[in-house]
């Protein structure tokens, strides 16, 4: 691993376990085994480095939104099984990118801000053709997006891969429910098998 | 207010901003414009604060649960009304409870995970009432738990009652999504109205 990339993971780590204010750029470098000075040779500031780790984490989630195929409710199961995945592969990250990004202060905030937005438009997005496909029957377009990305985003406080719980099993289980929410039967969802 | 009480909700305000390592008993005693020593007359420890307000959060998500009445839908209404509410009227004390908890070492963690647990159990005892009576249709109740939780916990993140959006509406649109993804139908929750 490449010495910055090396830095971020760690930096990633330490802001999501003990947040952004409570780790210390010494900290950090205690973690590297580096003087603290030195550090300043691959980044300028810890500030610098959180905007870094939230965009590393924007750029798995908007690749999700990237790969998604097929009828909105393929869409719909694609999106959730990526999310949790990013989640599950990536927590720390992921955890900075849902918690620890608010620290930030303009005009670094401003950029954090609009990459959040992005993937919330996509989200958005994928609903919204659902919905003018007639797939979807959901009365309030934002707050629809935003109960399926609170549903999502959560899972980062309690979902352990190495847990009882497969990924498999939590996307689908969690498919069914965001899917039932926006209206489409288990009957259709599932291709007739249920009904 | 009393000085304890004046003390912790300043230190959920600090807790829920900055985050808990980050908060000092030194910063705490300057918003209280106390001398840092004087601080100790009230209480023991940083940590027996964030404990402290842990469970003053817990017990109003408690309580939210002992006033739920009525059929499973009316209860499901009533919860997802009763929670949004402690989250708007308590945005700070419901962070710490969502998020600063796992600050706390054993056996104040102890404490603090047994609060959550109970809660969430009431939820859950919630859906199961609906499934035993068949209104609601889950095909596993202790993920059906934690995706109504999910849902309903991450509007911590973004809703603030002073917004557009009022606490009635939110709670009535999340009703309507959370009793759908239990496998309830428009039709038979609105009475009729809809169908």
């Amino acid at each position: 691993m490449e010495r910055r990339e090396q830095i971020l993971t760690i930096a990633g780590h330490l802001f999501s376990q003990r947040g952004y204010h409570a780790t210390s750029m010494r900290e950090l470098a205690k973690h590297l085994n580096l003087q603290g000075g030195s550090l300043y040779a691959h980044i300028t500031s810890k500030e610098e480095l959180l905007l870094e780790v939230v965009r590393q984490a924007a750029e798995r989630f908007l690749k999700v939104l990237e790969g998604l195929k097929g009828d909105p409710v393929a869409k719909l199961k694609g999106l959730v099984r990526g999310h949790l995945e990013v989640i599950a592969q990536e927590l720390p990250r992921a955890t900075v990118f849902f918690h620890e990004w608010k620290h930030l202060s303009p005009p670094l905030l401003e950029e954090a801000k609009a990459l959040r937005r992005r993937y919330e438009e996509g989200v958005q997005a994928v609903i919204q053709e659902g919905m003018e496909q007639g797939v979807f029957r959901v009365e309030n377009l934002r707050l629809a997006t935003l109960f399926v990305l609170s549903a999502l985003n959560w899972t980062y406080q309690w979902y352990r891969p190495e847990g009882p719980l497969s990924l498999e099993e939590l996307s689908e289980a969690y498919a069914t429910l965001i899917l039932r929410a926006l209206g489409v039967e288990a009957r259709e969802e599932k291709g007739g098998e249920d009904g």
